[in-house]
This record gives structure tokens, C-alpha cells and sequence, in this order.
């Protein structure tokens, strides 16, 4: 075991503070990561505050690592001291039942086993990125591409692949209208990669205050979700919309959105049911689905795409004394549009 | 125009009685048909109730309608008298839209025109199936095939293509798990459908009364809703469940027992908006969609098909007299499993 430093919340709704943890030895098939950034997601906030049920305390939160491999177990063969990799929402899953066969190891059977707020297959809890190091089996580490620097990559590792998954799965691209629905962590990556990928974009916002950005950032349209007068003018336009707001949302109003057989694809949360007349997507044979990150083979290909194409994260570098002021900044829809923490002021 | 025996609702809610109606002339490209049998789908009481909102009376309800073409109009090349037809749930759409020219005439973007209860292109009110004759443009009929006979066939216009679409949207066939949500009018025909395909079937239906006639309709399971270790059993198991019921569900519960990636089609349709929790649908990347009949030429392939497959629907024959008695049976789930009126009784 080794001590290293990190931020943690030691209990729940506690703000995080500075602390130590063990790391474990590097084993067999395990690489030891030298942390440079670790990227803040909202669901970050949702655990460390219970909102999505018990969690597992002290908590060191942290599913957007990017790093450098600075040890490697002996039968390690994919990378060597030096690399630079990331470590996103999972470390480790069965590798045995169908998902984990097909590459959904985010959909393991047994459950995969999270970066943090879980526990191993020895039964000791895992303890992500806010820190200063961390050991993963090779298999659930991914390699980032030199063209991509660290910082503006750790996002990817989740906010990058939640929404590259579905943009993927229901078919953005040439000819395709695509909606994305919030302009925040994840809807800033999915207009990148979205743009990318070929499609028309449009951001549905609840105002035009991001306007500006969205544009820059490779949407062809902006509008505001707040004005009725959106749903009117759009009313049966887009192919795919992907919903990435974790605050209720009126379904059968988005659904209207949608033209014939499209699909309003959900990775954003709420913490409470919603309402839905199945009317919405009986008449235009629509679906309304979810996606939940995505495999481990999928996030490589979600990295070399967004390295392809010159895209990361539009970031905050903050200092880890700033991380509890982030979270509230966070709350309140108050980032441009990641915060990311420089490790090295742990 | 030419007056005709029908039997109607002469306004919301009241019973039906014996009456007369007008067809129109048979125009260039129309067929006048000698309707033999009409099916009474649950969502002719839905409309006579005015249970899916404001309605047009008198009403002749009837969309599942089978007969034999009595004479055509001269610009007519599809179909000539003596020939067995049947019409469903539409007699015209734009013809323009997207949809239309996709075959997807059920979602034509200007509405399509509805059997009944619905107004024509000439703002003229149309009267469905429970009468004598009716007079259908050629390119909104479609040919009963010779191994069908007439009486089991009509249900097929509505509750035979109802079925029929989504199991072949979301890949029914050797391999998959199919579960068909209901065992009434349109759960008897997926259960048939479902099993032609090849798929393996389970009937989930809230209790096992009706599990005899499951298994001998190709169902490989049968599961009684009611008992909650229905839901522990089979959880995590269907690739897909098609839901034929029109009272509210528990979403939830019914897709937790979807595999990774599974599809819950609705085609059931209730009046009241569901509660749903977006967590059930994004662990699992699951889909939660609906349809509605099918198109044209869609209905032509399942008519062949349930022909080449010997399939026609369970019915219970009826005189016009016992309409109402019918619906009050529909009502209670009394039938097994669609009443079909012989029309020679009007």
C-alpha cells in the first residue's frame, strides 16, 4: 500500500477536504497513474451529497482522470512508463457475462465495479481522481492521443464518451438533425462531437445566454427552450435530440420535437420520475431511450476520434482549494464548461 | 351517392342503432366494396366514448373491414370485382409528405384520413366498417390473399398489422425473447406473430386464465403480471416486449425486464399519462418506444404473410344486434379474442 494525498468528502453533504489514502500495490496486470487532471462532473456532486442514495464515505471523487503511467505491473502489455492515459466512470467489471464480451462493460451483469463510490472485487472501496495517483488494471485504462493535451482530455473520460455513445448508436451524422438539449458539462461536448460527426446541430437552451458560445463551438442553431414559440417553429424537426439535463424535463413537449421514428436519447438524470403520455411516441413511431456511458473499447474510439478532429473539453483549470466553491458554481450552472482540477496542488 | 344500411352511435356515449348512410359515387380510382365482416376494435369505444377526445356523430365505427370488390372505377388497375380486399385504419393520406413516398402513410405529415371519424378531402365525414358497403380509394386497399378466410382475416387490419410492425422493427425472429404485454385483440395476434417469426414467446398477462390458450397460440411461457415474482424471475430477460394494454402501466417494472439495449413497444394506448424514472431506461442504454398500425404496403406483407403462415385471428361472431353487448364485453376483457360482426346481419 501506498499513501497519497487527495480531497475527499468524509462524510455525506460535507464539504471535501485534504486527506490521505492507500493506493494498492501495483499488481500482475496493473498500471499506476501519475494524476496531472482530474475533471469535476455533476454526478460528482449527486453522489457526494446522496442524491442518487447511499454512498460509501470518505469519498474521493474524480471519473475524468487524465495521467502518465509511472509503474506498470509485470504483465502488463498494453502500456509502459511514460504513456499518457486516462481512467474514466469504471475500473473494473466481471469480464465475463455478455456485456462485458460485447464491450458494455458499462452494463455488466454483475455491475461495474465505479472509479469511486464502489467497491473492488477484494471488497475495498475505490477511491477516484481527486488525487494525487491511482492504480487500475490495464484493461479499464485508455490511451490519450498525443495530439490531445491533458487537460482539455480529462472530461472526455466522461462527459466525452456519455454523449459521443448515443451521437454514435442512433446515427448522427451527413443529412442527420440533431438536437442537444442543455448547454452544460455534457451538452458543450455532445455540440463538438455532434458538429464532428457531420450532423446539423442544434442547442435547445433554456435561454440564448450561451448563444455565442454554442455557435462557436459548431452548432448551426440556438434556441431557447424557455420561449414556447421553440417548440412551435420545431415542432417535428430533429432526427436525434440528446437530453443531457439532470433537471426534470416536460417529455412529451421535447418529443413533439422529434419527426417520424427519431429518438430522444437521455444521459442527463433527474433524481425524480417524470410524465409521460404514451401518446408521444405512439404517434411517429419515436422512441425515447438512454444511454449510460459507454464500453471501454468505444471511450479509445471516442479519444482518437476527438483527437482526430482537434476536439477537448472548453475548461476552468481551478486549484484544488477551489473545488468546494466549484461545486457550487457547478450547481449553478455557472462553468464554461468543465472545471478541472491541476492534481498537482493536492 | 348511394344510401346504405349501417349501424351507428348517433351521439357521444349513446348506444348503436340501425341506420342508413351516403357513399360516394365510385370515382376514377375507386373500389366499392361489398364489406362481409368487421372486426370491433377496442378503439372504435374509445371514440364512440370520446374517451381520445371530441368526436364526429353520427359515428359508424369499423377499421377492420374484409369483403369483396363489387365494382371499380375506370381508372382502377390494382383490383377488379370478385376480388377479396380489405381495409384498415386509413382510406387516404397527402400522398406527398415524406412519409407517404416512405410507405409510412400512417404518419402522413398533414393527418392521415381516418376509416371513421374523420373528415375526407372534400370535408365530408367518413363511416366505417359496420355497414353494408364502403367505397375506398384503390391505393388504400389491400388484397386478402385465397388461404385466408374472410371472417378471421378482418382483424388483421387492425390488430394483425398493429402487431405485426413493431415486432418487425425491433427484429422479432430465431434467437430473440419476445414478451407480449396483454392477451386480448392485439396480444393474441402478436403472440401468433411473434411466434411465426421465430422468436421465443412469453405472454405476460395479469393472470394465468388465459394460459391454455397462449400455449396453443405459440407462446413458450406465460406469466401472470398480478404475482411479483414475475417481475424477480424475469428480470433482465427480453430483447423485446411489445405492450398491447390500454390501461396505465408501471413503465418501470416492465422495462427492468428488458436485457441491455432492449425496446418496450407500446402500442397500447392509454388515456392518462404514466409516470416514468429515466433511470430505467439509461442503465441498460433501453428504449421505451411506440407505433401505431402500419402503412400500406406494410399491411400487404403482413396479410401475406399471415396467410403463408396460416394465421388468422380467434374471433367470436356476431349479429349487428349484439354491437353493444359486444362493447360491454370488450369492456370487462370478455372475448377471446376479437368479436367480428357478419355484416350480412346490418
Amino acid at each position: 500500500m501506498t499513501t497519497v494525498a487527495a480531497y475527499a468528502a468524509p462524510a455525506a453533504k460535507a464539504p471535501l477536504e485534504r486527506t490521505t489514502i492507500e493506493r494498492r500495490e501495483v499488481g500482475e496486470h496493473d498500471v499506476l497513474i501519475d494524476i496531472k487532471f482530474a475533471g469535476i462532473c455533476h454526478s460528482d456532486i449527486h453522489q457526494v451529497r446522496e442524491g442518487w442514495g447511499e454512498a460509501i464515505f470518505p469519498m474521493v471523487p474524480g471519473h475524468e482522470i487524465a495521467g502518465v503511467v509511472s509503474e506498470v505491473g509485470p504483465g502488463v502489455t498494453k502500456y509502459a512508463v511514460g504513456d499518457r492515459v486516462g481512467v474514466g466512470c469504471m475500473v473494473d467489471s466481471c469480464r465475463e457475462c455478455d456485456n462485458c464480451r460485447a464491450g458494455r462493460e458499462q452494463y455488466c451483469a454483475g455491475g461495474m465495479v465505479g472509479t469511486y463510490n464502489a467497491l473492488d472485487k477484494n471488497g475495498e472501496p475505490t477511491y477516484g481522481g481527486y488525487a494525487q495517483t491511482v492504480v487500475v488494471d490495464e484493461n479499464y485504462v485508455v490511451r490519450i492521443p498525443d495530439g490531445l493535451a491533458l487537460d482539455v482530455a480529462a472530461p472526455l473520460l466522461c462527459a466525452g464518451i456519455t454523449t459521443y455513445s448515443p451521437l454514435r448508436r442512433w446515427g448522427a451524422g451527413p443529412g442527420k438533425k440533431v438536437a442537444i438539449l442543455g448547454m452544460g458539462g455534457l451538452g458543450h461536448m455532445a455540440v463538438k462531437i455532434a458538429h464532428a460527426l457531420g450532423a446539423e446541430v442544434t442547442v435547445l437552451s433554456q435561454s440564448l445566454r450561451k448563444k455565442d458560445d454554442g455557435l462557436k463551438l459548431g452548432a448551426d442553431h440556438y434556441h431557447a427552450t424557455a420561449d414556447p414559440k421553440t417548440f412551435e417553429d420545431l415542432r417535428g424537426t430533429f432526427d436525434l435530440i440528446v437530453s443531457t439535463v439532470s433537471a426534470p424535463l416536460d417529455l412529451d413537449a421535447y418529443l413533439s420535437l422529434l419527426r417520424t421514428e427519431g429518438t430522444l436519447a437521455n444521459v442527463g438524470a433527474p433524481e425524480e420520475p417524470v410524465s409521460l403520455n404514451l401518446f408521444s411516441v405512439i404517434g411517429g413511431g419515436k422512441t425515447l431511450a438512454g444511454s449510460m456511458i459507454g464500453g471501454i473499447a468505444e471511450t479509445q474510439e471516442m479519444l482518437d476520434f476527438c483527437a482526430e478532429h482537434g476536439i477537448g473539453a472548453e475548461i476552468e483549470l481551478i486549484g484544488a482549494t477551489e473545488i468546494n466553491e466549484a461545486y457550487e458554481r457547478v450547481l449553478a450552472s455557472d462553468v464554461r464548461y468543465r472545471f478541472v482540477i491541476d492534481t498537482a496542488t493536492i
